[in-house]
């Protein structure tokens, strides 16, 4: 931590800050410049954190030299990690696709979306049962019922079901259905129900909150991993600007930006970011060759009776494209495709 | 609702759009242009937006043309409403004054605040026991202990409590302390929380999601009043911009642009909008005079020595120059001070 | 500057910059810390800003301690000042009001505008003869018809006139008609026409960009100083936030940040920012309360026939409002209305 | 345009709305709703725009229905263009690299520039003479020394030279130099420059405005068509959020979003955006990948000793995976790379 003391401290001042940090502990290396004088602090930046330095007379700035997260910084951990889904990696080398409906409707449409899913390489089935939505006179979700149809349709296509939790108090719930735990970008700093899913023993799909930077980002996914797991995986699904054209704004460069800080995979959701059916693709594309471990898609048989997003589904005319996409991209950026890695 | 066609759209698309609408029990009125054709829907809009009208072959918009929330809007309800808390107003016609320690850490400190914010023409009391922070290894807050401290010092200085509740399963416990519950910032879209305070029988005050539309805010108030509590305060705290000389900018024109939407009182917080005490007066007198219905600030004894953001807590040097803000600025803009309607 | 060692950093890398800033003449403190060595860099900023510290190996950040203007800072200029614009004072002590149309269109309009104007106790005409518009379909400006028609305006009521320039080689032109040039939101960082400004003899007013960090404006506002000229307004008009219920987002914070930050004066432009007649007086009362040095604001006879941003314009029934507020309110915050400036 | 009626819009509100709009020519088809009236207008919006309809009694909301600008839409010019720079194609079809020093500094240092863009694949020179740059006290350019330099490399290495204009007084000076006008993103809305470089009689690079929309940057082509020149390749560049970790925040979005609406060429600069060189390669792929037809980076032979944007040039240790990036991706999207489409 570095203290900026402004141009009209005095010598006091700067003995008051060194004195208050040495008290706490610390060790605190004086720098006089010109027009200014800094001074490094040393030791555990925690504690510094509540002397609350920044208040005390003469303080211009207090500047933050370390990173505040710890378990997923790459800092201590220099390999990038895999989880593993129901036996399916997500992680450096392969590059998988996950899909299926933005919300759970019905047993029938639930099975011929995950079937549309497969047929394009996907080899995990993504489908909201409990749904987070702007407005109470929307569809919410299924609850329960949603569940059960997720877990009908992976007995029946062998695909691990990944799905949204958004109550700390159901956690234990869905995780008796769910492979994997979803956090929406609605909950992304909902911290009671991060430290659940910590604790719940499944795999996290932790979605990135519209309005977080990505230093937020990483310290929400710090709570889950403090309570333990470190089974989860980052997924960029555009910020919030001040451009209307799109839903969000997908921010690609979040991508290779997070997996230099983290050793955690990083996925891109190229449905929600935009919003609009025919940026799927070409988004799809541009997350495969910038380098993200893998994409989540929403693809539904019938999008124009879609109770939910219907505007942002893949549709079976998409469905040889998006195959062709993750057959023919991950190999030129140096990882397998999630079917072969599937079948292999 | 308005369906603008493409500019290649047929005849055919046009009639299947209107088919559409009317077998929906709706009505259609087409407009032909020069380059487009538009479409004007007469009916249930909530209907209309499940048939995904957008996704059909030649429409290029659909536009919205009324509100999507309805028990707040003032549409139905020109009359803007008081909220009454602990015998205490707040709505048009006053000017009321919340104040406390941002978070309670012992029951000296609160008390202490407490006295301060008496001092300065409070009559409510602002306290958090429940802290949603950024990093989980800063300080949490108390708890129930904290909710304790705050009953405690209410009934030592008379002011009503309004505190925060992060987690839809502790409403109750927090509302049987508490005389207003606050929902944060970071749980402005928490869907459960939203549901759970709408039925605790207790007045609510909404902060601004720090990325949400001022109609994403009216339709998570429109959670709250659909479980039947109408007794809600929205609260601007600034939302997140490019600007990195503050900590969020906030947006004073919300004030009356929500004011003629909502009939819902709105207050305004300076303390965290900006996170620095020398704004913290300026930006009161900004919002007395812009026409809210009273502030929300932080107080704090030795905000050196406070556990969350003390950098931004007034302290007793500032308490003489709050007080002739909060008496000397509403009857400018033809409120009443608070102190004097709690007199009253 | 601070620079701050990745934690891989070895002693080579840190000698290697060590030796670098001395060998470009300054002096280098190095404070070791328990995870990362941090150096402090003492001497010229804008010679060490030339070495690219920054790609270094080992360098992970490096963060300036100081401000990077230096004519406009009040570090060397402590006392704010007071800029005369035809002999009318805009800074502490008065709040000043500049109003008029938003264009220039015809004689009559012209004058009716000044009337009212005056009525509300402007002290100075605004009114532009040149408009920087978004689509190159609309009314552009009656260009130096429009400058004729001020001047004549100024002759019949006494008021100074403030008007836009948007190219460096029309700055001679329309500075030997005006008393005060406007440099627009637009060309906030048109440096070319900064610097023409600069030398052109007349006090300017410096609209932030709407994209502009607070930083960024004031190195805009020091390209006109550097050109030998300091009788700079700096004029908060709102920044482009994801929020669409305004046109843009005033920054009302802005305004005590940069008078602690610049001994330039601050006004607002509450008309431009939020786009809407109804919020033009609640904003115009945030901002005499924050503390602004005044206000500019479009009035027009027949708005609905304006021909550039009429929505906006204050018509008749606002005036004696608006003349309440600037002479009510100044007082409040230690300033002398406008009116009375002007007459004492 | 449609006008949407207030719910307390009387009759008579409605018919003046009717009334003025068919005495200025154009004709009005009214719907009435059950808590709304809508009013389709047909005929000449830009004759609509000037009737300031939103001031009238009665009248909620104008929505617009059609787009403002017209020469670079796509609705009339399906076909997407290919503008020719010195005899290279930009495009669809082909996947253009354009590279070179952000600023030229020496001979030596722009040929070394130039011989690294060659063996990158590059087939058009980048290099700026005059630079708008944030502080006055940074390099500001050689300017037409600099514009002799870029000529001399042409005829050295036949690349034909791509170089910024800041000020629309120098657009023939420059012109007289270049191959194609490049306007910065500081530079997109001002308006004297883009008519200026419409009537150049140069190919133009319109870079997207950090703050502009994708409707406000066609409107800024839109300037530069008006005046006769179509031939204009549009650069994303990156938009200014809430993120700090990228210098901006790459818009990738924007590329198939503006390719839909424009018939003009559409590139990607990944140096700019991110500002950092780590993110170039990662992003000069995303770019390929979602269909941009060419990138713009910046390449430095010493980059520790650059003037001008030092820690995002590409060195030559990454041009040998540059070149792969543009041999080996354009096929996966249907394209030719740069340097075949030039030799073929």
């Amino acid at each position: 931590m570095v203290i900026v003391m402004a141009p009209e401290a005095t010598q006091q001042d700067v003995d008051a800050v060194v004195d208050l940090v040495v008290t706490a502990g610390g060790d605190a290396f004086v720098s006089r410049g010109v027009s200014r004088t800094i001074i490094g602090l040393i030791g555990d930046i925690a504690h510094f954190g509540a002397l609350n330095l920044g208040t005390m007379p003469g303080v211009a700035d207090v500047m933050r030299v370390s990173t505040p997260y710890k378990l997923v910084s790459r800092d201590h951990h220099p390999d990038r990690s895999v989880v593993r889904v129901g036996g399916v990696p997500i992680g450096p080398g392969t590059a998988t696709l996950v899909a299926g409906p933005c919300a759970v409707e019905t047993p029938d449409q639930t099975l011929a979306a995950a079937r549309m899913a497969q047929a394009a390489g996907a080899t995990l089935l993504r489908g909201g049962a409990y749904k987070p939505r702007t407005s109470p006179y929307a569809f919410q979700g299924l609850g329960e019922a949603g569940l059960r149809i997720l877990a009908d349709v992976r007995a029946e296509t062998g695909l691990p079901v990944v799905t949204e939790v958004v109550d700390a108090h159901d956690v234990e719930l869905v995780a008796s259905y769910a492979d994997m735990l979803q956090v929406g970008t609605r909950n992304a700093q909902n911290f009671a129900l991060l430290q659940a899913v910590g604790a719940a023993g499944r795999p996290v799909m932790l979605k990135r909150g519209m309005n977080a930077t990505i230093e937020e980002w990483l310290m929400a996914a710090e709570y889950i991993a403090q309570r333990g797991n470190l089974d989860i995986v980052l997924c960029e699904r555009g910020i919030r600007t001040f451009e209307t054209a799109t839903r969000n704004t997908l921010d690609i460069s979040a991508v290779p930006v997070v997996q230099r800080l983290s050793h955690l995979p990083v996925i891109v959701d190229p449905s929600h970011s935009g919003g609009r059916r025919d940026l799927v693709l070409p988004l799809t594309r541009a997350a495969i060759a910038v380098g993200a471990d893998g994409v989540i898609i929403d693809v539904h048989p019938r999008p124009e009776q879609a109770l939910c997003d219907g505007p942002q589904a893949l549709v079976d005319d998409d469905l040889a494209e998006l195959a062709a996409i993750m057959t023919d991209l991950p190999p030129m950026v140096g990882r397998v495709p999630a079917a072969l890695a599937a079948a292999g």
